[in-house]
């Protein structure tokens, strides 16, 4: 049994981490590539602004690293960035949040299936693997929306 | 050490299979969703078709499996596919590929650094977690071109 669990070890609790932390650096280049005027203006097709989307992110990050370590799920009690400064300032105090918490999640809570936020069925890394994905995915759009600005945007493989 | 090494497993092989799969039948949901003149033809901001992306994914995933198996780099050697009936017949090609040869990926070679291609070096799995997030990326800029197209594009938790 020991043997088998090891053997399909693809990534480690430190990998998702680093890979989380990655995708966040390159979500703030995106955020910083917005003219302040046009952040949580500009959208393409009716979509959400950039700045809601990062908003968004911002409301699922901490919360679901405190909900997986705890069990406890609790919306994010901040006040809604309007600014890029404000946006910024929030990302950076909540990368070293999830710096100093991700590391202290008990280990079986990855495995286990709960309801995050009282709403969502999945494994403790599957709600995390869920709030990266929606980050790459909505950072996607923004890379649109600069494009369509006329704004080159940072490179994707950079981290 | 095997304490150790299961104690921050995250992710395992299994895992990683399906959360890709579940990804790339989004993304047959997003071609599928394109009207047929405009998969390779309609776009934003100067970027690419979604049906040039779209490609880009097939000549990615099959060849990653292949070379984090084997350790040999091949350049996807089929023809670009054109029309929206031949990406979808190949998408489906790759899907039952996906699924013979990832599970027989030897297990070493996910951790074990690689030139893919000659160019990027990476872990297996590193290099297998940038598809699905170039996937994720590219196809998100898909749902903004839905979207100027007046088009619902697919729920993103549907999987």
């Amino acid at each position: 049994m020991v043997a088998d669990t090891m053997a399909v070890n693809a990534l480690s609790v430190e990998d998702v981490l680093k890979h989380w932390q990655g995708h966040r650096r390159l979500t703030r280049r995106v955020i910083e590539a917005f003219p302040e005027d046009k952040l949580f203006t500009f959208s393409v097709g009716g979509m959400r602004p950039f700045g809601e989307m990062a908003n968004e992110f911002i409301g699922m990050a901490v919360p679901i690293v405190d909900g997986v370590a705890s069990g406890r799920w609790e919306e994010y009690a901040g006040t809604k960035a309007a600014t890029k400064a404000e946006l910024l300032a929030v990302w950076d105090r909540q990368t070293r949040e999830i710096d100093e918490r991700f590391p202290a999640i008990p280990v079986h809570r990855f495995a286990e299936v709960d309801k995050a936020f009282g709403q969502w069925e999945m494994t403790g890394i599957g709600t995390i693997q869920y709030a990266i994905d929606n980050e790459i995915h909505h950072r996607g759009q923004g890379y649109v929306y600069l494009r369509a600005l006329g704004i080159e945007p940072p490179h994707f493989w950079e981290r």
